[in-house]
């Protein structure tokens, strides 16, 4: 261990306080995960931990302890940080004095588990990061294989995105920056049917056979599923309003379906 | 319409900034509502607009003129401000330069509509503003006939929350501050039946009846629902993990299990 970085100056917090703008996650290949729950989550997974620093308060409790001792086995560096050192790499209001800088892991569609039930999520240009995050975390929830990024997405490495996700990053593999035609490309070599969320000419989802293999595509905050693929959809789906809301959230119309075709799998096969 | 409010120090605009903080919400009976698709529904809504308060640069939007027009034959006292004075009252980052001060509207147990097939949320201790918006949002999308906030949910009328309802708030009856107490009483008064999600000792979710008037709990965000509320429920329900998450967003449990009872109403009723 070493001693403790007193300094915000020093080259290193500069470096992990750049990681909030995607510009240096990007050049770094790196990203942050914040707090103790999402630390250990970091810690027990698959993906390479560089560094994680932690304020003497945090290190009170035998939770931060145990992550910390874990961290160092798998080679991560470890830094104790004074307060004024912490405030400056945090990204939370109530910042709870752990994160840990993580090395961003790429996957490719060769990820996605092959199954002859599989269920993927398509994010088609989703803006908000807390919606892709939560998107992230309700697939894993529902069992999906994989997510799948449009290049237009928020990124998946924002603290926002990683936050919403609660750990779910490190669960199911999330393929980012896909080019549209690429997606439809590979479903189709894959023989996935690929369903398009759209308000118009579409199908009532729970009327839609969701039990063989499909990837549902979730479009933009205001316009929707983007033309490419929504021309090379095999079926279109809606959700029907029946108050007098406009449309539903993002994350929540995607916990709908993604549900919906599990209770069909599961009634089918009892 | 009276001359620009070119001072921040100005006693209104204080008034209005000070309508951040809940303190000032509840003291003035008074809450905001920002961007021009917020305001064009609050506008049209039976709620009542107190003050509204634009740019020049908003005002150049014949969308905001409009809304201006029907803001003003309801009474509702029209400012024009400078570009400063806006920035001091605004509660967004990308400021649309309108927004509207309204009166709250109170709801009692009696404004929730009375049909056979009564569908009701209840949110029991939800913390965060954007899952309570969320909800309220998709409780209108499923056609709820209202929803129903604890006395610890976050405050209905937070600029978050508010952002989140998008628009919903003034679409359906949202009680809130009630006590855990009060509302198993009213849900047996009326017959309704009170099913609590828990993850213990449950029934699946898409196994239970839900055609008949229901209530649904939704608790808090770590401490799940009340034992008050548990031990008075009539069933508990549970939404399956399937793979490695731990839990679901509250929003998004809520949409599936409200959307769930609305298949069930659509096929039992087809």
């Amino acid at each position: 261990m070493t001693d403790m970085i007193t300094s915000s100056n020093n080259q290193v917090i500069k470096k992990v306080a750049s990681l909030k703008q995607k510009k240096y996650r990007d050049e770094y290949n790196l990203f942050v995960v914040e707090g103790i729950r999402l630390v250990e989550e970091a810690a027990g997974s698959t993906w390479r931990p560089a560094m994680c620093f932690y304020t003497e308060k945090a290190a009170a409790a035998p939770r931060v302890q145990a992550t910390l001792e874990i961290l160092a086995a798998k080679g991560c560096r470890i830094f104790p940080v004074a307060d004024n050192v912490y405030a400056k790499i945090t990204d939370t209001e109530q910042p709870q004095g752990i994160l840990c800088v993580m090395e961003k892991k790429r996957y490719t569609f060769d990820d996605l588990q092959s199954s002859d039930r599989e269920l993927i999520v398509v994010l088609d240009n989703v803006q908000d990061p807390g919606n892709v995050g939560t998107v992230v975390r309700t697939a894993d929830a529902a069992g999906c294989c994989g997510v799948i990024l449009t290049k237009g997405c928020a990124d998946l490495f924002s603290g926002k995105t990683v936050r919403a996700t609660m750990g779910s990053l490190f669960h199911l593999p999330v393929i980012t920056g896909v080019a549209e035609q690429e997606v439809a490309a590979f479903l189709e070599r894959q023989g996935i049917r690929l369903l398009a969320t759209a308000l118009d000419s579409s199908s009532l989802y729970h009327d839609v056979d969701l039990r063989s293999p499909v990837a549902i595509v979730f479009g933009n905050e205001g316009a929707g599923v983007s033309k490419v693929i929504l021309e090379k959809a095999d079926e279109r789906l809606y959700i029907p309003l029946y108050g007098r809301a406009e449309s539903l959230n993002v994350a929540v119309a995607a916990a709908v379906i993604l549900y919906e075709a599990r209770r069909q799998r599961r009634v089918a096969y009892l």
